[in-house]
């Protein structure tokens, strides 16, 4: 028995996440059709988390566990031959048998893309939100501050979320503009359904100045959904890194 | 009468270049098909140049004569909210009558995009070369400086062109690169057909020995397309700037 490492990267814009689901295109379904043309298995893969539909991931980590043997770099030169252009293999290595790409994960990192223009960019649809009103950079930088830390993310969880234990931990959170790209970057231990999402909804309502200045950390406080922002749309979340001890 | 500039941005991957083509979709198609729907005229436009199939535009003017009138910021929301997600418009403003996109250019500046990897980037698919081999950029650079001044660029011009006078100005050439990005640069006073992709090309064979070093004088000095490099894909094009007086 061999186990795989497998690390990708995937524009996200035309699949329904990672997760297989039947009648709808998946990134997991896309890479499972690609490792049987190559193996001659049907092997399962294991991701490191899901993702929602149209996220896109510039890191995206899975293992593969199989009876079959090839060397990592064959496998990964044989997969991007087959795979679509829109998913890649970065690299391939093997890994212990008990290596589990979502319980051996130590933390993640997003990123989040906000196009902050009047006029719209050809080449950042689906790539990042747009979003014409001024965004106060460096005051929502200081409102993100409020993320750190270890809390109960409760009301920062999509509700019909079914995960017991809301507590997460957030390394580094920052809101940074460069040009008319604002990117927000969060790093943690690990996020809930939609987390990422509704702190970036949260943050732009603070802008537009719908939700209050300073009210993070009462809304973590509150764990009430209903007291945090609306949650913005896939197209401009990252998955960035993942990472493993 | 009435004369607007119109400057555009697009993602030229679905498009068959800019100018009007029977049974193709083109991006001065879907602008008058816009125009239409806002002015109930279907107005021509005059470009700044044609654009190959698959070439983007980070900036490209044309402008457009008519008998209606509406303020052009206006225009520009209104031509914004029909058009396709792929074309913006960045500005629209009014210009004497005489002015004319194409007869009035000073000069166009390129920019040629080559991701230098051994993997493919998905989120690069269709926006550039892939080009695994590793580029001595610095040298190539070197090489680049050979298009600078007034030549003949008859070797470097497809040889389906009709256009007679082939001499234009190159004041600007250069490769540079960041991190696995590789572009190459050119500003000069007009492009013949094909010229960035052929110039990219001959510069990709010097990289990779095909082509001898230093001989970029003596291509242009005969005259021959043959003794230039292959035509570079045009998915790695990008009409950058268009200048006027």
């Amino acid at each position: 028995m061999n186990n795989y490492l497998l690390t990708l990267c995937f524009d996200g814009s035309d699949y329904h996440g990672w997760q297989v689901q039947s009648n709808a295109l998946t990134v997991q379904s896309r890479l499972q059709d690609a490792i049987e043309q190559i193996l001659g298995v049907r092997e399962s893969v294991t991701g490191c988390s899901r993702t929602d539909a149209h996220v896109h991931a510039d890191m995206f980590c899975c293992n593969m566990r199989t009876q079959k043997e090839m060397a990592p770099n064959k496998l990964q030169t044989a997969l991007n031959a087959v795979l679509p252009r829109d998913i890649a293999v970065l690299s391939v290595r093997e890994v212990p048998l008990d290596f589990h790409a979502r319980y051996d994960c130590t933390g993640k990192s997003y990123r989040y893309l906000i196009l902050n223009r009047t006029v719209r960019d050809p080449f950042l649809e689906k790539r990042a939100l747009h979003y014409p009103r001024q965004i106060d950079t460096a005051a929502l930088n200081c409102e993100a501050q409020g993320f750190l830390g270890t809390h109960d993310f409760s009301a920062f969880c999509a509700s019909k979320s079914t995960v017991e234990d809301k507590v997460r931990e957030i390394r580094a959170c920052s809101v940074q503009r460069n040009g008319d790209l604002v990117e927000f970057y969060v790093e943690g231990n690990g996020f809930l359904y939609n987390m990422v999402r509704i702190m970036v909804g949260t943050l732009l309502e603070i802008d537009s100045g719908k939700i209050e200045h300073g009210v993070i950390p009462y809304i973590l406080a509150d764990c009430d959904r209903t007291k945090a922002g609306v949650t913005a749309p896939a197209h401009g979340l990252y998955l960035h890194r993942v990472y493993y001890e």
